[in-house]
């Protein structure tokens, strides 16, 4: 019987995160304080968040940051998570490709955003705090932070934006059953939400808004940070566990990876497999390709601008370097939730114009096409978002199809799909649409960027 | 840090089911035809069921069924489970018992049935059959039959109740991604669904007509069998890898279990974590206490009656000895859909009889009581069925705290509560209640068993 699943037992997790800013050749360039721009320093984000998650995010210096022994008891509950052949997807393309997959899916909250929400939870407990706070749109990280929170004893208080929190009631209720505290956003709760109900009683919500009401919540409350899922440096440092795990799976299944493939949102699920092979490329000239799988309707990385931008629509964050569509950027409504973000983290972004990566726009349709193949196959019901890596995967597996030449391709699974069935339904009910962009209306958001870097 | 899960790699996955029959001290009675009340012969079952599930459910002689290559090559997907030790939750119940949980909810389909749809979908396809058709309630079983018919090949249709087709419409989407074609019961598509619609157009359906419908397809179909997903002898014995592999795992844990708990259904979780572990009771003296989880609703082995009965709402079915509550038995529409069956499986209502095993029940808010402890503690949010088995390993647990003694508990979790989330909705909102059932009420049902026993 040939082997399915390539697993290591949890004496195996990591006992360091890897971080990129440390080999990279050309580091990020600064981050900006938007008033003076003035370089931010690790002192400048302590309002807000952890000083350690600070202190991690602007770490150009460190190659491995430890990871501290109760996080590493907490992935045990998850982790190492398995690397997968998926054999019945091979065979169902007719690709000479080997297709590898780590799945993520199998956490707790039934994703990948659980590696850092642990590590932030955890930093949090240890400096005192008692409360954390963040946003949620899709409802993957608000989940994952919330069962860390509980894990270790925090409070934990999400918005959720509006419009999900009536649309997804799944979602909602995995984070109650963790026992955080869920508020629909635009909220009374905060000035920056009493302002847009005052305005607007029926306002929907969106990200944007549900940023400045947990930051609010954060530097208002004594005793509570804030936590961020994705696009930060600390995030992805966190997630690196993803890829050094992989990298050991391969060595068992005696490959090494042509193609690393991941979809891209703000990049924390594409770093976090990607990184730890990618230093391989940078140290030992290693040719692996890493390719990020962005949504057509969102496309940052094929389409958008490397330039200083606001990480949230209200601009209240500092300014970071990246490839960008323009901080007012409005997502079409695809239900990817988690890929519908304007801006790619900054160290992918600087990796991106030093040609370590490349990106591939995918459309809703393919990739639910792709989603539902999967599936069939190889038995796991993909998250919307994953089925933009599977898109990209079977694109290049049947590339390798045609000139008959047998590569190795892993790709990150970040989560499955099973709280997100009604996207499924969509798509069988035909009523399911790709979403094309217009370069005249990116032309017109991205000019929001353009506007801060005169 | 302390070992949280034992792990197998596929190359363990068993090579054989256990088939308890062969063991057991007294031979469950004979399953009768009830026109002629002649033991019913495996030929007998032909008609409706695959020729070899039919040898296996009337094997008494052979004590190990070898799994077929292709079968176990599926099981590769998600087998071997995990066994876990239950740290967080012992911490939380301050209990010096050590708790360990099979994981089960880690199949495609998201619980234990998948270990059966594998097999019956196997061997439909070896003796050429194209077409295989069930019934679902809630759904998991259903699920499972859709993923394992698409990975050999054959088509399948599920009748799925229409209550159950309305409120569960993520349950009905996932059978549509693994490619099933699911038709709401009652239908017009049969006689027993038409002749329903015709008396009352409205009628909301019942397992007992799904059922009907899904048999009168297979019977009135070319190339087309019916496949049950609990209760029958041999549906039982595919479950019984899970225990095969606990035992081996419990071995790694260095631990042997005083108790083994399971939820109960129609016993098909509860057979495939006992069975192997109750041998080593049969065969070698070993003291093992093995412990059914019902819920207090459906209480058919601790207050039902062992007798001859129909194995369906309907009386299609031959007539089965077993513990029941009476085959018109309504059971209250608790959440936990898989275990609102009037009868528990022959073998162990014959093993219950005979003192291998005992039953507690549980209260539907103590359930989910424990599931909530549960998914706080060990981070799973379990199925409403498997939160049964939870409660009654709290109970025993705090028993152990309550006497000083450090029992080793082993639990099923049969599946996860990802699609269940409105259930717990319910309970968080506060509108969730308990359901008791006096003895005049159980009495009356119970005539209907009696009346054939005459």
């Amino acid at each position: 019987m040939k082997q399915k699943k390539f697993l290591l037992p949890e004496s195996e997790i990591p006992t360091a995160w890897f971080n990129m800013q440390a080999v990279m050749p050309n580091k990020p360039l600064p981050i900006l304080n938007p008033a003076t721009h003035e370089a931010l320093k690790p002192q400048d984000l302590y309002p807000i968040f952890c000083e350690e998650c600070a202190n991690q995010e602007l770490n150009q210096k460190d190659e491995w940051i430890p990871i501290p022994d109760p996080v590493r008891e907490q992935y045990a509950v998850y982790r190492c998570t398995p690397l997968v052949r998926a054999y019945d997807l091979e065979a169902a393309l007719g690709t000479p490709a080997h297709i590898y997959f780590k799945n993520e899916s199998v956490s707790p909250a039934g994703s990948h955003k659980l590696n850092s929400a642990l590590a932030q939870a955890y930093y949090a407990k240890q400096q005192g705090i008692t409360n954390i706070t963040t946003e949620t749109g899709a409802g993957q990280w608000g989940g994952a932070l919330s069962y860390a929170a509980k894990k270790f004893g925090l409070e934990c208080a999400v918005y959720m934006v509006k419009v999900s929190y009536e649309q997804k009631p799944y979602r909602r209720s995995i984070m109650e059953t963790f026992g955080a505290t869920i508020t629909p956003s635009p909220s009374m709760s905060t000035r920056a939400g009493k302002d847009i109900i005052t305005a607007n009683p029926n306002d929907q919500g969106s990200l944007g808004c549900a940023i400045s009401e947990a930051i609010e919540l954060a530097v208002s409350t004594p005793n509570c940070k804030y936590t961020l899922g994705s696009v930060l440096n600390h995030v992805c440092l966190h997630q690196t566990v993803i890829g050094l795990e992989a990298e050991k799976q391969m060595e068992l299944a005696g490959e090494y990876p042509d193609i690393v493939i991941a979809c891209f949102g703000g990049g924390s699920n594409f770093s976090g497999i990607t990184y730890p092979f990618m230093r391989h490329n940078i140290q030992e000239g290693k040719k692996t390709r890493f390719i990020a799988a962005e949504p057509a309707s969102c496309p940052k990385l094929t389409r958008g601008k490397f330039e200083y931008d606001f990480g949230d629509e209200a601009g209240l964050t500092p300014l970071l370097p990246m490839y960008t569509l323009g901080h007012d950027f409005k997502p079409a409504s695809i239900h990817a939730g988690g890929l519908r973000y304007h801006g790619a983290g900054v160290i992918m972004s600087q990796l991106m114009k030093d040609g370590f990566m490349e990106a591939v726009d995918v459309e809703q349709l393919d990739s639910f096409n792709a989603g539902v193949l999967f599936a069939r196959t190889e038995g796991i019901i993909p998250a919307p978002e994953s089925c933009h890596a599977i898109a990209a995967t079977i694109k290049e597996a049947l590339k390798c199809k045609e000139i008959g030449e047998g590569k190795t391709i892993l790709f990150n699974l970040s989560g499955h799909g099973m709280v997100d069935m009604s996207a499924y339904d969509k798509y069988f009910s035909g009523e399911m649409r790709n979403y094309n962009i217009s370069d005249e209306e990116l032309q017109k958001y991205i000019k929001s960027a353009d506007a801060l870097n005169k």
